[in-house]
């Protein structure tokens, strides 16, 4: 019987294929058609029972979705490039979310892992040095690149379901993998929440490569996420000639930069780090006309749910407010969010043990300070938390060609199969877990 | 058988004695109290009858009324300087108002005229070469003073009873003089309007001395009164320790700034001229608190009632959104209020003719392209225009020793009897008026 | 000898040909290749002695130019579109200017009459009851349309030299006819009176069609026009991440949105009518980032140059300080400018008696109360007037399908020969003019 | 031989009796005349080495000082109220600083002891539940009153003397014991460290009592002081008839309410807590005049140095840029400053055993996450911290009537000899203190 360990090791070919696919035809969120067939295919083919589309995403619960014009173009994108027709209804529509579930048959807790898919709207770098262009895997959509290692991610959720499934007999309970859409944005999670992917999930598992951890570290229990909201709002007034007839306008930018500075001032609170940006503003159609239409692209942040929620109701305040003071209507648009969440000390330190044991990491540790990101596999974890589960967050430290969310942005691919080793152990002796409910 | 023109040379030095009593005991507006108590005995005892107080002041129409200890208190004071018990109740709590009428028997038209009586809040000038200090009748009381002629313009109204009662056997119709409080801050006219003081009146005549005209020269009917409104705003909000808990704080100085930047936005109107001025802002109450309080005292004009009625809707609305983007409780107040007006042709005609008819003036004309200033006897220009009747508004040029509202303004007194004889000629010769109904 | 009103009626179907070409091949400010190669050819043939292009353009004094691509491209369509590249040369790059004179060899003034070339950048209707749809003239030149009615301009002049050529021998002096580019955003005339081509001019009209003034109608001196000055802003400030390290960025959005408000508070002036507008604002990148840019559209306007002259000023006041607020950088780039300008009176009588003469108008006036847009031909009146020469500008009355600057703009072109005959009297009769120098 | 807590219990009722007197007699920062003199004859008495005045305040390092008539005034009135005229010369001007020293003339370190005598700005209830006002002790001295606690500071600091002075011959090194005037608005620190006071020192306790600690605990090293910066703001512009010449006017209201709209936008840092805050804005003279002054109170803080530094920068910058936006004049003046300090933990140590030793208390702790306030003696923790010494500052909880700055505020006054008697127990076991140099 082969060990775990070689077991990995004889999967890096596989592995290396896929990310590397999966990386040249990178897709936004939402927009992951080809991807989830591509995984659906391989899941099916390995033995797993998959939930897919509509049946894991709450339709009404997505946020920040593209135009459906934009959908149905990206999709028909997806079919050229090779998705799989069979599965691809499934997820026709913004619906690119699966699960897919082991049951082993023998008495035990169900064990939940999520990774995600959906790459970031960025146009890869097309530098000779990066070496996804050097070896010919950069990405073939302009305007799409994995910036961010989610196809690193899915490729160690394949990895994990290879070796899982290989190694069946030696498992008990249930193991369910999630592979979420719209990651970036904070805009997918939730409405995979409301489909109930986790509701009965007891030792749940969330992972990220990078992040500035360096290269041989585990983090077993990130806690620094910060809660986030994220909001488009629209005011709509009334133009006019801005020499000739000004008074007949209502000043949609004016509300607007009156919105901006109030929302600005609103981060002061005791509970701890507050943030809210403005971070785009496009308003009015010509130099000489009162502007009748402003559209502002906003987050707030918060170190608890609690900070973040008031900030956000303070931001509606300032919003209505701004608007009554020129007359003019506005929307409210919510395009993503995300909690924090501490993860449950039981699990993170099951995971610290074993994690120690394996002998592949120069370091182990808790929790890291880190700047302020956001990540809504928080509203995962924080639905088994509510259902009396476990539930941590881990980063896989890795080399990075250049930091996340840049053009140039590369990972050493080695860290795939230390993830999937790690994530494998943790369901092969989760029997030694007392923690729990 | 007297003239006109003896009559007033001989009323000369009483005059002076009137004006110069008025303007040492100045007294500010709504607290006329010896003023009027003075007013009242001189037209009684010429033999007018009297209309005094809340018969011609209606209560709920006074703006910017004093607080009620304020009124208490200078009543008190106006006693210690010689105002006539006798009178003074009719005036009690700020009802300073006195319509003498003077019904001749004879049928004619209701010929009204008004002047004002109340002084400024400003200390005069305490300078040597301060005519009125050299003379010693400086004003006594702090921080008021006659520095715009108004105390000029009472005695030119009892000036005006004294002849008119003289050569009452000359006269047909009925004469009207009303002696108005409360003029600076445009805070009077309309309460008198609001009680019917003009209801009746044919052939209306408001007057002011100086304004920049050159001595020598009558304006006939100036029209370049911008309507406007006067209001207090107070926001109130909830304090805080800005250190430790600001997010409990609702702040009213940020509602304040915010109110500001919008409010200086609005005079951009088709319709002519437009202002907004917040002229003052205080708020808050310690450095390291969360203000509570915010009061901004604000202006609209208008070159026209819609202009002005237009920003200042417009104004409501920016403080009321406003104080919602803070969610903190707001006020207005309406502290003043007077119209654009323009004068009725057929009138300022015959003031014309008969202005010049007189030969005292080195220079008669209709009107005059001024700095835009308000003045509140527009409330009853209107009211008579608005009920057919002719109405005007006529500025006496005269010299000035300094410009209006200066603590050095002073004006030569000779404008008086040139006054009185202006309009008492106006009365005598009513008949020849053609215009009017 | 055929009669002045003969020929142009003969020439109407021409004038409707070349109206109607010019619309099809729309062509907006500083791209009127095509058109102006057309409007040489033509001038040429009929025998004027042509200025073109830098000759007649200071390549300094453009103002609002399109970037150099676009120039390059559009001239490129223009070629594919019939332009004449005999003369094509003469306008690359942005010179689309065209002066064409005709000595007499008789002595007498030089006259000089300006029409303007360029489009708006609109999308014409393509509505079935549009005429120049119906009848196969909208324009093929997408975000282009003649809405403003310059392709009727054009043609005036065009029938202007038709018929001023074929009666050369009765005129004396010199007839200066003037083409422009780039009226719209009042950018062009600037660059031409900078060249020099008014600057012997002694009596000078330009035109306009429509406006609001009812058919049948002449304005002689229209007045109403505001001095403006357009600027684009572009503040550059640092980016960062606004949830990790948000006190790194100095933030461009911020300053905008002070700066907006600061702007807007500007339009109170004694002088007379005032405006500020900030039509568009665009600024940052994306919502999680502290924008590191933001662009803003402005105009001042003034009643007079002094008070145009004076808000702009404090605008670049404000837009500095702003910028300093969050130590961002800033760029002014001046877009566009015209003045305010009175006409010369004794050239608007000549022009009133000499149309109410021709007895083809139902009104002739000699100014009209109008909402305050601005016009670059200023420029040229402003000149002309500096060196002694006599100025006005006339505007044609005409039935409109709908508004200027509307989709569905048409007008009745009947109203082209009114205005050649208009402008040919007044060179025929010139010598009858008793005014100027 | 007596015990110290003998002594401290025979003690008692002289310093309830000095607590009363100096609470009776309350006075504000840079004002305590009557206390100071007070203090320095009972030290003088006690056999203290004095240092007074100017000898212990760097004259120029003085902030937030009154003006030099209030100055006069309250010296005046402190002479009144019982000041010793030997000492009060001393004082004279804002002077009130008085350091006592005791050489044992054994070898040992400097301790350094610093209370705070100011009272605050504020009226003390007159309601008969209020301790004081039953027991006749209630402030004399309206509006200034000791709602801090700082009279049981000054008695705890005297209390200290005499026992220690009674216990010398048990003492080695030097005692040094402080008095600072103007610790509210954390305006008298920094003047004693320019001056030297604690240069060397090489063991440091600063103290307060109450601040939430509840009664029974003990706080040894409290380390939650923000730093922070106080700043007055004034802007001068011009003033201009609001309604008849506004484009005269330099509108200093708007500057002020820019700046404070760009000021509530600065508190966004990864370095953790910052705070600023527009307490009181005050602008402007009257409803119809453009203001040309504004006052702006602000204070800026952060949880490092570094993170208030850089607020406070940006801060100056948003200033500057505001007034530059409207061109009027600016003056920013520091009224008050404090640090953020982290106490030394071996001193901390050291405190925590001998305090829990004493067994004395309920509790003893290191740290309080408290609310975020400020205090001055983070200035002379820092000096002694830079010249290699041990600082710290206690907290002594204790039962309050009402929260600090509360007019009902009272505390119970038995916490002041557990003060005493934990201070004095320091300075006679400090042998047997291990860190330090």
């Amino acid at each position: 019987m082969t060990t775990l360990s070689e077991q990995v090791l004889a999967l890096q070919p596989q592995m290396q294929r896929w990310r590397r696919d999966l990386h040249q035809f990178a897709e936004s969120g939402w927009l992951e058609f080809r991807t989830a067939t591509r995984v659906a295919e391989t899941l099916h083919k390995l033995g797993y029972h998959l939930q897919l589309g509509r049946e894991v995403i709450n339709a009404e619960a997505r946020m920040g979705l593209p135009d459906a014009d934009v959908l149905k173009q990206q999709e028909a994108r997806a079919l050229q490039q090779g998705a799989l027709p069979q599965w691809l209804h499934y997820f026709s529509g913004g619906f690119c979310g699966i699960v897919a579930t082991l049951e082993t048959g023998r008495p035990g807790p169900v064990m939940g892992f999520r990774v995600d898919m959906d790459a970031l709207d960025l146009n890869e770098s097309q530098a000779a040095e990066h070496l996804p262009q050097r070896e010919g895997f950069g990405s073939c959509n302009p305007g799409m690149m994995h910036a961010c290692g989610h196809d690193g991610h899915t490729t160690i959720g394949l990895g994990l379901a290879s070796v899982l499934m290989a190694m069946k007999s030696q498992l008990s309970g249930t193991i369910r993998l999630i592979f979420q859409p719209a990651e970036e944005g904070v805009r997918g999670a939730k409405a995979m929440v409301e489909a109930g992917v986790v509701d009965d999930v007891d030792l749940f598992t969330a992972i990220h490569i990078g992040t500035g951890v360096p290269a041989g570290e585990l983090v077993c229990g990130s806690d620094s996420f910060l809660a986030t909201t994220k909001l488009d709002v629209r005011f709509t007034g009334v133009g006019a000639h801005a020499g000739g007839k000004p008074e007949e306008g209502r000043n949609a930018l004016l509300a607007a930069a009156q919105a901006t500075l109030g929302l600005h001032g609103l981060p002061q609170h005791s509970g701890g780090v507050a943030r809210v940006n403005v971070g785009v503003l496009q308003a009015g159609t010509g130099r000489n006309v009162v502007a009748d239409t402003a559209l502002m692209k906003v987050e707030t942040r918060g170190v608890s749910n609690q900070v973040n929620d008031d900030i956000y109701q303070q931001a509606l305040r300032i919003i209505a407010g701004a608007a009554a003071m020129y007359g003019v209507e506005y929307e409210v648009k919510l395009m993503g969010a995300a909690r924090s969440c501490t993860p449950t000390q039981p699990w993170v330190d099951f995971v610290h043990q074993q994690a120690e044991a394996l002998g592949i990491f120069d370091s182990v540790v808790d929790r890291k300070a880190q700047a302020a990101g956001s990540e809504d596999a928080t509203y995962m974890m924080e639905r088994v938390k509510q259902r009396g589960g476990q539930a941590t967050y881990a980063i896989f430290g890795c080399e990075l060609a250049a930091g996340h969310h840049n053009a140039k942005f590369d990972f050493d691919e080695s860290v795939m199969g230390k993830a999937v080793q790690t994530l494998a152990t943790l369901a092969l002796n989760q029997a030694q877990f007392g923690g729990g409910r």
